[in-house]
């Protein structure tokens, strides 16, 4: 498996196991000194103990599936749909993998719906 | 070039042309039934020109700048820096480049800062 191959296969492994709360195996995937980074709220977590203790204890029962995952060399970037109770969400998350293979940065952004700016209605449909 | 190299070839240039006010260099990078779609509003503009317009009418004095260009294939992935005025924002935008190598489709997100929920300050840092 090259490197891109390598990229895309952990990225897809590391949804799947957050989504089966397969704790171990999501560890398995994670540098020790892996980064979590949510630049909408300006949040790091540092340390895979850290990441995990974030993930278990995060509220509701959310759901997480891949839209796209899309891979090159060590870079990764991942759309997907997430779900808590009926409540739907995009995220897009951009993943870095160090050279054992291992996750070693996640970033996080979760984009909120809004009302379009006028002006537009013109050029838009909505759907 | 490869496909996904021509992928990234075209990703970096559509925000370098953009940045640029490049307009006819911004056309001849987009297939003429491209599809853009903001799924924080559910817009979606279809075809070339109404997509160029949308972008000459866009206001504010907006500047983009790429952060990483991640390509897999006929998809991209662009984590953008952007800035109207003194205000910065990051980006999120997935590309598709159809088998002529033009643009078919270009999905936004514009993530907004928000404070972060109680209950995780044990666990985080803010930067």
């Amino acid at each position: 498996m090259d490197e891109t191959a390598q990229t895309r296969h952990v990225s897809s492994e590391y949804v799947a196991r957050l989504e089966a709360r397969d704790w171990p195996g999501v560890a398995a995937l994670l540098d020790a000194d892996v980064v979590y980074e949510m630049p909408q709220t300006r949040e790091r977590i540092r340390g895979r103990d850290a990441f995990l203790r974030f993930n278990t204890e995060y509220p509701g029962d959310w759901h997480l599936a891949v839209r796209r995952v899309v891979a090159d060399g060590r870079f990764a970037a991942l759309w997907l749909d997430t779900r808590v109770g009926d409540e739907r969400q995009d995220a897009c998350v951009w993943l870095e993998v160090g050279g054992t293979g291992l996750i070693t940065r996640v970033v996080d952004y979760w984009p909120d719906s809004y009302e379009p700016p006028a002006g537009r209605e013109h050029l838009a449909e909505r759907y």
